[in-house]
């Protein structure tokens, strides 16, 4: 039997529980970027988020929200990267253990940060079956619960902390952008903005290269059978089924953007707001410079979602 | 007759003049970075300061305090990078020219900035002296009023706010680490720290190649006859006389660090708190682990003072 969706009230009771541990990042401004965008963008900078990314939000309700008991036995997850360190980071503020699940060739720097948080990795191959049987193997060896890095209520619910913060701090908003790998940031965010501030449009950012939302949303039923080729590698995920439901449910649109494009929004981020994004945060700023006409003259939201780049390897070089 | 030296009534009232325009930039925690250099660190991070540079703020200050008459006729100033983009912003925010005298050879990055702000450029010879010279000519053609880099009281004043800040943000704190090159960051931080934090030790990190502040102090009078030699670019200026006697006045210490390990410092900056800092702002940063002792278990407020990096030539690629 699926979870019921999430609902603003899970939002609020996820800020609540989250708000000891978790930072209140800040909305940054640049007059550079909206003389570029011809609209006026208030970027909130989930990059100064602990372990870099907004992902330690969702992690740190789930955690949280767990009975003694049930915490008592640990966490476990299989992630790209991001979410992994956030739960090992989460599993640590609540003293319990956490085994993260990490695919063979995941980024270096995501891979050093969940070892650095104390979390006890365990290999696999690249592909989603073998990513959801080891974690499986692990639940069973150990009674750990599973957190879903963006299927799980409680991760939804607390990524919609990030929009909830920029609403409540910058009044309503025309528009919010943020990207979709999996649909746990966007499908949270709809969530918040949907009760906060009703006239506001959400819109994703997705890679040309992992279109699985467009397509789902305009055939009306999750298209998942995709190879991703893309450089934003926190969006590789697959559309996730609650996911999928809250973004039809709230009306969200998607916008699809070439790597290239979101290289060069990375590019101008980082001279323009100082703060390090990856390509996966970058593509929100893309959209927008994408589609002006949509957002001309007004006030729009962006979450830049999270600052895990590997500094030996900068994707403008490799792109290059 | 020199001016007199700024009081911690001056930082207040520049805090004020300057809120409208400024902002009031976070604090970051990492940490990765405490374990690594064993005390708790307080990150102000002016990288996210408007212009990317606490150089607003002093400049800021500075604009706003001329009465009308004076500030309709412009101001002027010579800088290697910050301090110009910094006034020609400030002067902007009051609807007032800006004429900035840069050396050949500057940053490309914070020309292009100053330029972008609105001033006009003037070129000279790398030397302090055509430096001056071309300024004054300027301000002979013109009537603009000179607001030197760090030696003008209103810049002082200006800079000590982003300490008062820190201060009143996290409470007393056992020792305030800021860069030091001309010394009006470093002046500014030790007056507003003497009255909100009496206890609080304040000092100045400076480059091995540019580390007149560190001879002067010792010497008990300013030696500035040096040639700079580091890539620390916003650290190259001569120590100011009003900045001297702030920082004797003040007991202010100085650390000096070797280039190596601010690129070190930048570095781990970047990966652990996702912001850009630049050289001459993460010496601060290898200060404190180039003397761990002096610091171990304290409560240590760091002034990141500036991220304006030229993405096209990364210092670490420049050193290897």
């Amino acid at each position: 039997m699926p979870s019921p969706l999430p609902t603003f009230h899970d939002v609020l009771a996820a800020a609540a529980r989250i708000a000891p541990h978790a930072h209140a990042t800040p909305v940054l401004r640049s007059g550079a970027l909206d003389a570029l965008a011809g609209c006026e963008l208030h970027f909130k900078a989930e990059p100064l988020q602990r372990t870099g990314a907004f992902k330690f939000r969702g992690a740190c309700n789930a955690v949280w929200a767990l009975d003694d008991a049930t915490a008592a036995r640990g966490v476990v997850t299989h992630s790209s990267g991001n979410h992994g360190a956030a739960l090992a980071l989460a599993a640590r503020t609540r003293g319990i253990a956490c085994h993260v699940v990490v695919p063979e060739g995941a980024n270096a720097a995501k891979r050093a940060s969940i070892a650095r948080y104390g979390a006890q990795l365990h290999s696999c191959a690249p592909t989603i079956d073998a990513r959801e049987a080891t974690a499986h193997a692990v639940q069973a060896d150990t009674g750990a619960s599973l957190i879903h890095p963006y299927t799980h209520p409680h991760v939804i619910a607390g990524q919609g902390t990030a929009a909830l913060e920029l609403l409540n701090a910058q009044g309503p908003l025309d528009a919010v952008v943020a990207p979709v790998g999996g649909g746990g940031l966007l499908s949270g965010t709809a969530i918040a903005a949907a009760t906060l501030a009703p006239a506001c449009r959400i819109i994703g950012a997705e890679p040309d290269g992992a279109a699985d939302t467009a397509a789902s949303l305009s055939a009306g039923e999750r298209r998942i059978e995709f190879t991703p080729d893309t450089v934003c590698d926190g969006l590789r995920g697959t559309l996730g089924e609650p996911n999928f439901a809250v973004l039809r449910a709230y009306q969200v649109d998607v916008v699809t953007v070439p790597d290239a494009e979101t290289l060069a929004a990375m590019r101008l981020l980082w001279q323009c707001l100082k703060v390090l994004v990856e390509p996966s945060s970058a593509i929100a700023l893309a959209a927008i410079l994408r589609e002006r006409g949509r957002f001309a003259g007004q006030r729009v939201g962006v979450v830049l979602s999270g600052g895990n780049v590997d500094l030996d390897a900068l994707p403008w070089e490799r792109a290059a």
